[in-house]
Formats: structure tokens, C-alpha cells, sequence
């Protein structure tokens, strides 16, 4: 294994969070808020203890990329004396062929950049960060890592929308998010449940926001986010899949630009349009207004028929996976879910499912539910000494 | 039964259909075509030999509303004595509350008028004919047979999108379309297969539109067009589902307007924008492009999926039917779809499904899967003369 440390950098519009890892050990983490407004530095330790921190007040960073350049030195003295390996960055889109992470260049860097168009609201974010350092700690190494390109594994037939075909070859095609989350899944199923190594298996993402992939002998082959992170399933505050006449109608008849579209479906929809309370399911599961239960009934329906679309693409099922914060933590969910994949096969056990055990189906059941909690920090972290390793050989 | 002939109608932007029976007898049918240009009248007797027609070249008709007002002297000529008991019309959109057809009134006409933008393409010329009637021959009653009707038992969660709620109330949801086709295989099924009239039955209307609808006891439970006929299955020239920020990004990025991307979604894509070669199925399955072979690989394989969505839907699967143009008469295309559901337990017999048999899976295949012969036309007699006989009573 390579020695020294490895930045994990998570880079949005107005935060960044990052993580300190010795091989899978994790030595910090903690995450800048509020950046261009009021920033804010919170950190702990690898046991959670919290840290003291640098504090950005006397000269705030207005960007993430400001944030990581000012946060750098505070990082460098908790590397406890060992070396700096490099920086590991979370890129939401790596484009349709880039399907494993890559070593920054400037050329990268230009190459990613250009992709901007296809996730206006995350990549530039993501970029930023790798520019700066790039720009002024050119001797640390900097990987990109895509939430992309575990799905470019997926047939072309389920990568194309029924679109004229020069479009996809013009990037105009589902790509797939979430790929870390769904990469470390299928890095750790063979542990948790060895038969299934080469099985058909579903996982269901479920957080704010959510996906579902389908595992054939652990690699994807098909997903319910399209081209953007909008499409698929219901989110806590995007709409999922909607009809895309829905789009032009909104425009024609009530005037919205596509700015106001946007604002409309990726701010104002799923749970928090629906139930009109919140995009937060502990929120929900804890009201008892109606327009909570129904907003909860429609995403667990959408979930479920999801789940039998991904059946379909694979021809069967031998297993589902929940991950991610709703899927880890919302046992309720859970059971909604299972309940509605009894004609699949799955047997919840009811008991096993609200202490989140591993296993959360019964004995008998044909086919397996499993709880797995996802760690794409780790991911990133495997991946950026991986390949630094590989490039240092 | 109501003495008398009806005169089933489906009026498009420049045709007109019809058809006259009397009970579920065909007396005649034919269509106007190019209307608005050089029109032509083509219409056969119920033997199927072609009948003399009217010459429209003299005083052409420029809307199907004068085509109809045109032909009415000729079609009254055809009733061999028997009264004119009403016209019935096929119409796209009857809105959230129209759960079966309506008798025609001005009321009614304005109400209809009223849901144009939801259906922008088609509700304006169904309704012109009703309007053109209601004004020259007031006299004869009409009924107006909607093709969302039938979906008007989906359950709230499978009608809404994920946006605010208050979208739904006022008609952004899912409508479903192909209602009197659906709704007339409902109506035989229980004959094909008596065991089934309790089932749960996903009915594979493939046309040149195309979707697919889940039956729960004869019920509409699900389907997959929604706010519009372009969401779903890829069709000849539509899109199907898309994601949403595919329209943003084409209006974004490449500059179209709505009517553009409208252009685009409703007219350029499908299987014709996958193929680059033709919206026909027969064109496609004849070539050996293998763009040809590639749409309609992407086709089935959304069928596919679509199916195992459905049967999530109703919680397992005991049937399919096959119907409509491609439905009935694309052998291959039901063996590839059949091939994909496999994992569902259908199993077809080669044999049968070559010879367009009714049931065309073997005798121990756990799901049975059907070739019916839609009738949309019979269904809008069947329902055009109950109204009345309900009226008269």
C-alpha cells in the first residue's frame, strides 16, 4: 500500500467538506458551511472528538475552492508527520467515457469542465477546488473521481433515450449518479453475502436523493437517474420522472423560463412539493397530516415500481440492498418497500428490520433484503491511492 | 337495443374517420385524408368492397368539421332506412373527472374546449366536428368518448407527479391514454379467458402509439403514458420517457423554442430518431441496418421494462395481452418481448405466436400471454348507444 495521507474533497455551491483517510482509516472529517455568506468550520477526529479549527472569519473565502487553499495548512499539521499522498475529488459527471477515476491534468481538467453544461448546478462546484490546487500546490496530486462511471458498464440500449441517434452520441443520454455509493456496495456485497457475487441484485439508494441500480455479478447494468440528477425516482425536494410535456406545458401556460423550471422541479418537488411540509422523511414519518402519509405512499409506490423495472433489466431478482441515509436509517421505509416486493419473493422480518440488521428478510425468503451502509469517502479514498499506486509503479 | 345507425367519428388535424354501425355490426367505413389540401374520400361496405364516394374537389372541405358536414348527406344515404341515432366521437382528453363518455351539450363542448391545452395537438380537431354538428344538425345527438376515461381508476399515488400538490388539482397528472382500446379488451377478456376477469393483466397496446396498461379485475390500475401521449414507450416518431432536464438542456444549450423541442420530442424521435431510417416497424424488421435492429432492440427492451414496472404495480403478474397494429400482426416483436419477460414465467410457443393464435404461450407457462384485436371503433358504438338507450329511458 502507498504510504501517507489522502484529501477526500466534496466540493458543492457554497460548502466542502473533506476527510483525512490512512488507508481506510478515517484521521478527520469535517466540512466548511456557508461559504460567500458566512462560513463556518466544523471537524472531529477519527474517534469523533471535535476539533479546533481554523477560524475563516477574519478573511472569509468566497468560494470552495478559497475555503480548501485556506483550509490547507490546518490539514497539513494533522497529518501526524506522514506525507500528503494526495487530494481525492468527488466530480459528479465524468461524461460518457470515463468509466473509472482519473489522475488530474490540466487537460482533465478542461475536459471536465466542458461537461459543465450536462450538470450546471454541481460541476462547476466540483471543479473548482481541483483548479486552485492545481494552480497552487501543483506538486500534490489531485484524482477525480465520477459518480458516473461505475454506470458505463450499462448496455447502450438502456443508456439511449428514444431521441434522434446523433443525440447520444452528443451526450444527450442517461449517464447514472451515485456511482461511488453503488461502486462500494458492490465492492463489500461479496463479504456481507458471498453467493451473491454473481447474482441480480437491486440497490436502492435512498437519501435526499435517491436512485436505484441494477447489479449483474456486481456491475451496473442499469439506473434510474437519466441524464441528470432530476429523473428516476422521487426525491426529497426533485421531481423524478415526469412526462417531459409536462415541461413544455408549465412553459407555455404559466410562463416559467427555464430558470423558473428548474428552480420548480429540482427545489419545489418530490416530498416537499407533495406533502407541502417537508423534504425531510423523519419529518414526515413523524407528522400525522395526510399530505405526509400520501407524499411517503407515493415514493414507496415509485420505489417499488422501480424496483420491478430494474427486475425486468435483469432478468429476476436475488436480492435487494438498502443504503444511504433514508435506506440505512428508516426502517418504516424499509418495510413499506418490502411490503410492496412480496410478489417478488421478499419476506421481511419485521424484528430484524428495526434493529437494521444486515439481513432484514426471513430465513425462508426467495429472495434477500440486506441493510449496507455506503461510504463513498472511502471509496474516493481506495480509488486515489489505487491509482496513484498503479501510476507510481 | 336502440333502433338505428351510429356514426363513430375520430377527427385529426387533416383526416377524418368513419365509421357507421348498427348494434356491433359495420355498415361502412372509410376516411378523408389531406384535408386542408387536395382532401380524398376512401370508404368501404362492411364486406370490405370500396364504395362509390362523394367528389369533395368542387367545394373542398379545409377543416375536418366541413368534411364531416360534406359527407353527412352521403352517409345518410347509407342507412338503408334506418334512423341516424347519433354520432359518436373519439376524443383525446376528457379531463380529471370524465370517467366514461358524456351525451354532447354546449356545456360540454366548452368544458372540453377547455382541457385543448393539455392535449394541444388533438382536442381542438376532435372537438370541431362536435361543434360544427352541434351548430348544423342539432337535431342528432352526440357522445364523445374520451381516451382517458377509462384511466380514471388509477389510484391518486400512480396519477400524481412529484410536484407541488396543488399541480395535480389543477390537471398536471397523469391522464393515461388509449382508454377505449384498453377498455375494449377489458370488455372481452373475460370471454378469451374467463379465469382472468379477476386478474392481474398487463395489456401491451403497440401501435404507432404505444403503451402499456396494468387491468386489476378489468380495472385500469396503471399506465405508462401519462400528461401526455409522449410519455412511456418509445413510439414510431414520440420520445417516450424522458429525463425532464433533456428539455432544458435542448432549449438551453441548442436554442429551441417549445414548438422546437415539441417538433423534436413528438415528430423526430422514437423509432424513426433511433434508426434514422423509418417509424415503421415492418421498414425496420425488413432491414439489415443495424441501426434498424438497434431500435427495435431498444423498443422491446423498454417494453420490458415497462411490463415489470406494471406488474409491480399490481403485485405480480397473470397475463399478457398483445394488441393493436404491431401488437397484433409483429410476430417477432412479441417473441422478443415475451423472450424478455421470461424471468415473469411466460413461455412462448413459437408455433402459435407465428400464427397470431389467441394464446400464444405454451400450456404450461405460468403467465399465459394473448394476441387480441383492439376495437376502439365497436367500443365507441357499444357506448354511443348505451348513452342513448340510458337517455331515453
Amino acid at each position: 500500500m502507498t504510504e501517507g495521507v489522502v484529501v477526500v474533497l466534496n466540493a458543492g455551491s457554497s460548502s466542502l467538506k473533506f476527510s483525512l483517510y490512512e488507508g481506510d482509516a478515517v484521521l478527520l472529517s469535517g466540512q466548511v458551511d456557508g461559504i460567500g455568506l458566512r462560513p463556518r468550520v466544523m471537524a472531529r477526529d477519527g474517534a469523533g472528538t471535535k476539533l479546533a479549527v481554523p477560524d475563516l472569519a477574519t478573511d472569509p473565502p468566497g468560494t470552495p475552492a478559497e475555503a480548501l487553499l485556506a483550509l490547507l495548512p490546518w490539514l497539513r499539521e494533522h497529518l501526524g508527520g506522514r506525507p500528503l499522498l494526495a487530494l481525492g475529488h468527488r466530480v459528479v459527471h465524468g461524461g460518457q467515457h470515463h468509466d473509472r477515476p482519473r489522475r488530474v491534468t490540466p487537460a482533465l481538467i478542461e475536459e471536465l469542465a466542458a461537461l459543465s453544461p450536462l450538470a450546471p448546478l454541481h460541476q462547476p462546484h466540483n471543479l473548482s477546488p481541483i483548479r486552485a490546487a492545481q494552480d497552487r500546490v501543483p506538486d500534490v496530486p489531485q484524482v477525480a473521481c465520477f459518480d458516473t462511471a461505475f454506470h458505463r458498464t450499462i448496455p447502450e440500449i438502456a443508456q439511449v433515450f428514444a431521441l434522434p441517434f446523433e443525440m447520444a452520441a452528443r451526450g444527450i443520454r442517461r449517464y447514472g449518479f451515485h456511482g461511488l455509493s453503488y461502486e462500494y456496495i458492490a465492492s463489500v456485497l461479496p463479504e456481507v453475502a458471498p453467493d451473491l457475487a454473481t447474482g441480480r441484485v437491486v440497490v436502492a439508494h435512498l437519501g435526499n436523493g435517491a436512485s436505484l441500480c441494477a447489479l449483474q455479478g456486481g456491475r451496473s447494468v442499469a439506473t434510474t437517474m437519466g441524464f441528470s440528477a432530476l429523473d428516476g425516482l422521487p426525491m426529497g425536494t426533485r421531481c423524478g420522472e415526469i412526462d417531459p410535456a409536462v415541461v413544455l406545458h408549465l412553459m407555455r401556460e404559466d410562463g416559467l423560463d427555464i430558470a423558473g423550471v428548474e428552480a420548480l422541479l429540482y427545489r419545489r418537488s418530490g416530498l416537499l412539493g407533495l406533502s407541502g411540509l417537508s423534504s425531510d422523511f423523519r419529518d414526515l414519518l413523524a407528522s400525522d397530516d395526510p399530505r405526509a402519509r400520501f407524499a411517503i405512499d407515493v415514493f414507496v409506490y415509485r420505489v417499488a415500481r422501480g424496483i420491478g423495472s430494474l427486475a425486468a433489466a435483469l432478468g429476476g431478482l436475488d436480492a435487494l440492498v438498502f443504503t444511504a441515509g433514508v435506506g440505512e436509517n428508516a426502517a418504516p421505509i424499509r418495510a413499506a418497500v418490502c411490503d410492496a416486493c412480496r410478489w417478488l419473493g421478499i419476506e421481511i422480518n419485521e424484528t430484524a428490520n428495526a434493529m437494521k440488521a444486515p439481513v432484514i428478510t426471513r430465513a425462508g425468503s426467495r429472495v434477500a433484503a440486506y441493510v449496507i451502509p455506503t461510504d463513498e469517502n472511502l471509496m474516493i479514498a481506495r480509488h486515489t491511492r489505487a491509482l496513484l499506486a498503479g501510476s507510481s509503479e
